[in-house]
């Protein structure tokens, strides 16, 4: 209690739609706060830290620091740079050490996923091993919405929002030009969890509504399963609508590639993830004989703030101004992340996790919630996702086009030995 | 004058975010027109026609025909039956006027691009020629731009508002991320011209803002010069954001493929249109030694009416309205586009071009308007698009979600013995 000192706060991974939002919270409470003096941020994550690149905010423009709510991706600059384990690499965290007290940071503010919390926790445990006073809290984030102790992930809502109206509009082509155009793949992000697979199951309203099949990693893929799958869907509707994970595996837990079933052809030599959609509209061309389309999402269903949730947005705020509060009032060594308060009408409030509890952890979706096909999600999932995409988020629009915000990163005086990581 | 009868609405080809809005103007625009009785459309297009798939308005409700002003794609159907010359296939063409006047049809309103425009010019002809009474009236529609006689088409202020967000929005992933993920390709529709990929332009508004390269199929790509533009990016900004049309050629005129330059290799085999941005990923991972990912958007743009364009959506209304006022005034054979009355304020009205000038034009971006390194179209160009995606499309949102509407579509009773195409 009553700890003075400045303040930091760092975005980790791949950037969200709302990782800025949760960014603002933190600024705006930490200036409320007369325990905290100045407030920093690392440019590109944990790297910013290591090599002493850190801003200040105290140089930038309120609007833009208000602007961070409604800005998509990391103003501060991300990162993938893993640290190793303290033992491997006790000298790292040392240096995370030495210039956190050449600046006199006493908060350290972290949005990311397990990784960014088992930092965020080693960190943590090293300067109560050393003495330093340092109040350390993790800010959930990921699109995958995997992580472990917290109901959801700010980012999750507003990616699942987007690709559920991409999904809707591109079943709209499907539909319409069905007698050429019969099937159309979305390839969707999520690594090895379905969670932003099984959200696109929002598009659907009415019997026939696009998509039609939703296949998610915790569900073992089987081609044969799939063309019967196309098949059925063909018979019935005369189109299919088709949405992939990323991260989908076959029976033996191996990654689709080309080499997957019947089509170890040579002409295609895909290995790495992200090659499903066109391995699917492979197979569908193939053995359901129509034509197949495809589209693959990549990094905008992540940043897609034009058509972000507003309880998303919110929700990544009440984070961001809760880890502030909690740190202040003594707090260190966990995560802020959700906890659903009720249903419908939907209202949810932040809640902590142990740092090394989330980093240990990982959340896939329950297999109960997939259909026994393994090409659906049910509705107990429905009823868990709708509530996250309510709302619209009111952009500034300039000449058609968002208003989006940026730092200029006036970056602190070094005050440590120089040194390059990353 | 005075022609009494049925008119009929018919879509054809790739749908687009504001095909509908046309289609809402006829039909408007058809209720207050004394001279026209019943509103009929063709169900998939000319295919409609041709096996007497036939819906009526009648039997719609009010609030769905209004919803078609905000609801994306082809409502009534569309298709890609492509007509044969009139003397390879003057039964056809009969059978169109057959069935025209089985249900007293009069005036016929036709949404596409140039083989659209080309087939209601023989369908006009022949009406004239065997004496039936008709007024065919195109709309001008395609994403693609490319159209002749009109200033811009309907359909394409949408897709370039939605591509130029995206690119945007993509554009601040590479920016946080540049450290590991350092390129971007983000391929776009357009076929062989370059409208879409040049409006993702709109994007830009600071030095450094994505994107950076733009390549359009109008200027010969270079593999050797598309590397050098990568290299000077990359270091200006320590990061690249690519945008490619889907069909870009070689000096040769080929279209790129793996087999273009260093990159045959047969562990690849795309050669279809649309592997544009696999290649242009693998060529920069190659040859500059970065990571990069890509995005295909597909047919999402298209129909991207979350984020549609205001501005597009009206001149779409305004276009159907006009088709509609032109033929009970007498006009025919003629399609609709519009002509640009002033830049700035922007205004525009519709304008009237001889349908077999449509069908025989293709209007590329003029060389003038690309860079000499052929990699970002010119200011020119960028005053010309940005008036076209000013304004946003409200939507009705229920869950979170866009409430498009669809037809019940109930059949006329057919008249015509039966046949079957398509």
């Amino acid at each position: 209690m009553g700890l003075k000192g400045n303040c930091i706060a760092a975005q980790s991974g791949g950037p969200t739609a709302v990782i800025n939002s949760a960014v603002c919270g933190v600024a705006h409470e930490a200036m409320e706060q007369a325990d905290i003096e100045n407030i920093y941020g690392a440019v590109n994550g944990i790297l910013g830290v290591l090599n002493e690149e850190i801003m200040d905010f105290g140089q930038e423009q309120k609007a833009v620091i208000d602007g961070l709510l409604h800005t998509p991706s990391a103003a501060l600059g991300s990162c993938r740079y893993k640290l190793k384990k303290i033992d491997q690499s006790r000298k790292e965290y040392e240096r995370i050490l030495e210039v956190f007290k050449a600046h006199n940071i006493r908060y350290s503010f972290y949005s990311g996923g397990n990784d960014s919390m088992d930092t965020a926790d080693k960190i943590n445990n090293l300067a109560r091993e050393t003495g330093y006073e340092l109040r350390v809290i993790g800010i959930a984030k990921t699109i995958d919405n995997d992580l472990a102790e917290t109901d959801h992930c700010p980012g999750y809502g507003s990616v699942i929002k987007y690709n559920a109206v991409t999904v809707m509009e591109a079943g709209r082509d499907t539909e319409s030009l069905y007698t050429t155009d019969t099937a159309t793949v979305v390839e969707v992000m999520g690594r090895n969890a379905g969670w932003i697979a099984a959200g696109t199951a929002l598009a659907r309203r009415e019997e026939g509504d696009a998509p039609h099949l939703i296949y998610m990693p915790e569900a073992a893929f089987s081609i044969n399963g799939f063309v019967e799958d196309c098949r059925e869907v063909l018979g019935k509707y005369g189109r299919i609508s088709i949405v992939a994970g990323e991260g989908l595996k076959d029976e033996n837990g191996q990654y689709l590639t080309f080499q997957s079933g019947d089509f170890a052809k040579d002409s295609f030599g895909h290995q790495q993830l992200g090659g499903v959609a066109e391995f699917l509209k492979t197979v569908v061309e193939q053995k359901i004989n129509v034509k197949c389309r495809y589209i693959k999402l990549g990094t905008c269903q992540r940043n897609a703030m034009h058509f972000g949730s507003k309880t998303d947005r919110d929700e990544a705020y009440m984070c961001g101004r809760e880890a502030v509060k909690q740190a202040v009032a003594g707090t260190s060594g966990y995560m802020v992340g959700l906890k659903r308060v009720s249903n419908d009408p939907y209202s949810s409030e932040p809640a902590l996790a142990k740092l090394d509890e989330v980093a240990n952890g990982e959340k896939p979706v329950p297999r109960e919630w997939i259909n026994d096909r393994g090409n659906f999600p049910t509705e107990e999932f429905i009823d868990y996702a709708r509530p996250l995409i309510q709302g619209e988020v009111e952009l500034p629009i300039v000449d058609g086009l968002p208003q989006y915000v940026r730092f200029k990163k006036v970056l602190l005086e070094k005050k440590c030995p120089q040194k390059k990581y990353g």
